[in-house]
Parts: structure tokens; C-alpha cells; sequence
């Protein structure tokens, strides 16, 4: 470890405004959509797509930004590094970020595509179905990346999406390397099975050499190992990482780690929205792992945190999470 | 009568961007600002506003499109007029109108002001305070009435705020003389006290003269007449509309019409956000009027559309009403 503590948690991600509307299961048959996924769109559909779409709600997102806010609604330190561009969606995400409580000063591009939106579709069991346009995402480069920031934060987090706008993958190593070299930890959420076959080689590559915290849904963690059932996917990456947090909807999670195995109920809710469900998790669990909670109650303040984000329309907190996570 | 209706309802008026916030009372005695009121506010002040304030949920909004929205869900045929930019927020407002099946083609502005963006504090007990930047509704003027829009509308739903942009005021007026002489209907909401306030004059004689059907809260109702109770300003009403609905949140509403006057109860939820209550039952009470039904149950409709507004944050419809006002 060299200098003190700055930020608890740094996360680096897409900074994205999510554009959320209901639809029935029709609407995605009939406009091709991977129902649950994560697909990445251009403008022309993204143009499309909204056009058809219902009246929607617009409220900031980003997997790694929407942890960072729970994160902060939870009571820890954070900061974040996205681009966003200099139009009216990116002051949206400027100030919904800084609002919340994080440390936010990535500058924005002021030229090249628009700020990046999300197009979520919410159908009537709560799924969520997301088309993303990265915009201006992919200006981020490694020169965003402040060094005195990353070496002055406890964890770095990164979310797997960065894989996809190319500069950004090497913003995300930059960002690992000067963690590591500061004694800092690193951690990894996989984002959607779609975006780990984008990319198996690389995060294969990443999860045995440099994350030391892995996130990952059941359907991500066996998309990396080419497993078949979840039972394979765990024995691989026990074998592998430090941590990992695996996460599965209504059955809730299991944590590994060394010789240590927690498995995690999920906590009872009626459900909303699953949107950010997985980005909660991981702010509840990182919020506990840096006060040097027990693992277990870590996996319990991250259940804690994902069953508050289904239980409302939108990714982002709607009640503080603090009284909630200090009764893991 | 003229020509065939095209439209049972035209909406005319602010085109606005709602930024919803939760906050304590403490903020608004902190920034000073007027609880449950709508109050008018500069770029400055907005910016400075939007910079203390907690982070947001963006959903169009504005009154008359409001209630435009909530008549469509009904299962009305409606359109509406209204300015915004040709800028990113301009292009959700005209996303949503439509997409909430509204036709909406008034040109946005090329230049000038951006989109008018609404901020709304919703405090712990539902109450909504409301700070407007009016923005590119300032460049709405009598050009963007359509003669055949309005002639074809059975009919022309003109909100009170319009009275605040100058030019949109001749818009108003030229929308309620083409109203008129098609021997289409013209209806007015007062859309809040203290914009009561700053044209008692012009809306005295506006609905002694031009209004056919009166939309008020009790606040407003007694502003307008300068009266010291309920009953006072609902006898002097009374005595100058062809119909007046006065709205009174969990009392319910009053109707007087001629010799009748009905006494509607408001439906019991629990209340999450009062933001669109009174656009919601001009909406219903509409969607019954233009169905020629019976003055209570347009009444009973409103309420009806109002108990949905309030149950959830925001001010359109969350779910259709269709089915809920076929009850009525």
C-alpha cells in the first residue's frame, strides 16, 4: 500500500442515460430483440427502435455508474470515470452522479456522437431488455484515466462493457495496472452473457491474472468457462480468482473465495424492474469487503442492496441504502 | 357545427421537460421556495437550483400535455400544441407526446432558449413544488395555431399557464376565437394561484366570456374571484360558466353547471407524488364529456384519472385508463 485512501471505491464505466419504457413480449418478438440482454445498436436503430418505443423515463445509468451511486447511497466514498459529451443528456449524467454523492470530473467530449443512451424495455414480468447506443463512450481513453485517483482508491471497479468501445479496453488495463502498482485491489463485474462471448479470451486472461473481486451472474460465469451447468462454471473460477460473487436472480448468490464457500439467500421482494440488479449487489458487497465485513455479511448487505433496486421502476436507489446495509 | 371532429381534445400549451427530485422540507425553506406552488424561474436560478438539487428523474411533462397524455390512455383521439427546441430534451417531449399517441406537429424552435425544463421537488408528503424555466416556450405565438387543428377539435383545452409567455398568450387567444367560430367548445384549466394572481384581469374576463368548461383547485377558484372560502368563489363561478369543475385533492371535486351541481368524491390511494393530479382529471372529465356522458360521471372519470396521477412519481399515466374510467 503506498499513500492514504482517497475513494473507497473508484468505478470506471460507461457513462450512459438509460431511456426506460414498458412493452409486452410482442413488441420484442416483432422488433427482434435478446429478450434479458445486452445488445449494442447504432444510431439509425437506436433512432428506430426509440420511435417505436413508448412514452419513456429518463434517468441517468451505466452498470459501474449505477454501482457507484448505490454505493454512495449505501455511505461509502466514491468516484467515477465515464464520458459523457457536452450536451443536455450529459449534463443529466453529470449532475445525477455528483448528486448522488460521487466525485464525477471526467471531462466531456465536444465533439463526436452524443452521450450514450440506453434503450430499456421493461416487459410485464419485470425483465429488462436493453439496446445500447455508446456515443460518445467511446472517447474514453486511457488518458482519462488520473492516476492519483486510481492509486488513492481502495478498489477499482470495472465494469465488463468497457470491452466494447476499443479505446476504452485500454483505458480499463491502464486503470488495472496502476491499481495493482499501488497495492490496491481490482475487481470485475462479467456485465451480460453477450458481452463475455464478445470478449471470453481477454476476460479469461483478466480473471487468472488480475481481478481480485469478480461479479457474475450464473449465465456469465458459465458464457466464460464454456460450462454447462452452473456447478462446472463455480469449480472453475474458485480455482482462479481471490473472490468471486455469482449471482442468480431468486436463488441468490454464492460467494467464493480461497477456502472459503457463502451461499447467499436472496432477499423477498415483489419485483419492479430488474434493472441493476446485479450493480447493486456489487455495491453492497464492495461496501462491506472495505470495511472489512465478514464475507458472508458482505454477500448479505449485496442482497440487500439488489432486492431495493427491483422493487422500483429504474436502476438507481430510490430509498438510502445505509439503514438497510448495516442490518446484514 | 362545422366540419367533422378530427380530434376530440387539442391541447394547447407549455411544452416541458419534468426533472423530478425527492427532497426534505428542509431544502425548500433552505432555497426558499414556495411549497406546492409553481413559480417561474431564469436560466440562473435554474442552473443553481438544478445543482443543489438530489438526482433526477427526467419524464415529459407540462399541464395541457399532461392532460393530453392521460386522454389518450383513456382511449381519446387528441392533439397538442406546443414549442421546444430542436435540441436532445426536445426530442423526448415530442417522443413521448407521440408515443403516447398524440399527434403533435408543431414545429420546434431553430434557435433561441432550449426546451423548457420543469424542476420538481416531491417532499416526504407527496406535495409537489414546481420551479419553471419556461425556455422555448417563450417562442410559441399565434403562427403555430393551426386553424384546421383547432376547427376540427370538438375541444380546445387551453392552460393557464400559457398566460405566462407573452406571445403564447395571442396564441391562446387566436386558438379560442377559431375554437368558437367553428362553434367548437373552449375549455381552461387556471393551472395554479399564483399564476391566478399575475392575470386575474385577463382570466376573469376569459371565462366570463370565452370559457366553456372551467377547470380549478380550490386555491385557484378563490384567487380568481379574490374570495375568502370555497363557497364564495364556487357561487361566483357558478353565476358566469357553463361548467366549472373545482378540484379540492381529498375532499374530491364540485361541479356546477347551469342548474346542476354534483359533489364527487376523490378515490382513495395511497399517495406517492400529487405531480399531474389536476391534469389527469381534466383528462377524464373531458373523455366523458366528449362521450356526451352524464356530468357526475365525467366527474367520477376525472377522479378516477386523478387517483392514478397521484398513486405513483410523476405525472403521466402508469398504467392505460381506459379500463379504470369505462367504470366510472
Amino acid at each position: 500500500m503506498t499513500a492514504s485512501v482517497r475513494h473507497e471505491l473508484l468505478g470506471i464505466g460507461n457513462a450512459i442515460v438509460d431511456v426506460l419504457a414498458r412493452c409486452d413480449d410482442a413488441f420484442l418478438a416483432r422488433e427482434g430483440l435478446a429478450k434479458g440482454m445486452m445488445t449494442l445498436i447504432d444510431t439509425p436503430t437506436a433512432d428506430r427502435l426509440y420511435g417505436r418505443m413508448g412514452p419513456g423515463v429518463e434517468v441517468s445509468g451505466g452498470s459501474a455508474a449505477n454501482t457507484m451511486a448505490a454505493f454512495a447511497s449505501c455511505g461509502g466514498a466514491g468516484a467515477f470515470i465515464g464520458k459523457v459529451r457536452d450536451d443536455q443528456l450529459g449534463q443529466v449524467f453529470r449532475h445525477d452522479i455528483r448528486a448522488a454523492g460521487i466525485a464525477y470530473d471526467t471531462p466531456p467530449a465536444v465533439d463526436g456522437p452524443p452521450t450514450a443512451r440506453c434503450l430499456i424495455l421493461v416487459t410485464p414480468d419485470a425483465q429488462r431488455t436493453m439496446q445500447t447506443f455508446l456515443g460518445a463512450c467511446v472517447n474514453l481513453g486511457p488518458e482519462d484515466i488520473e492516476h492519483e485517483t486510481v492509486a488513492g482508491a481502495a478498489v477499482t471497479y470495472l465494469e465488463g462493457y468497457l470491452f466494447d468501445p476499443p479505446r476504452a479496453k485500454e483505458a480499463f488495463r491502464a486503470a488495472a495496472r496502476v491499481a495493482h502498482g499501488a497495492g490496491r485491489l481490482v475487481s470485475l463485474s462479467l456485465s451480460d452473457p453477450f458481452c463475455v462471448n464478445r470478449h471470453r479470451d481477454d476476460f479469461r486472461a483478466l480473471v487468472r491474472d488480475e481481478v481480485d473481486v469478480l461479479f457474475a451472474n450464473e449465465h456469465e460465469i458459465m458464457a466464460l468457462y464454456e460450462a454447462a451447468d452452473f456447478d462446472t462454471a463455480m469449480q472453475a473460477v474458485r480455482a482462479e480468482t481471490r473472490i468471486a460473487c455469482l449471482t442468480r436472480s431468486e436463488k441468490g448468490s454464492v460467494i467464493v473465495a480461497d477456502g472459503e464457500v457463502h451461499v447467499i439467500d436472496a432477499v423477498r421482494t415483489s419485483v419492479v424492474d430488474t434493472t441493476g440488479a446485479g450493480d447493486a449487489y456489487a455495491a453492497g458487497f464492495l461496501f462491506g469487503l472495505t470495511r472489512g465485513w465478514p464475507l458472508a455479511r458482505c454477500g448479505r448487505a449485496g442482497a440487500i442492496a439488489a432486492g431495493e433496486a427491483i422493487s422500483h421502476f429504474g436502476a438507481r436507489p430510490a430509498v438510502p441504502l445505509a439503514p438497510l446495509v448495516a442490518a446484514a
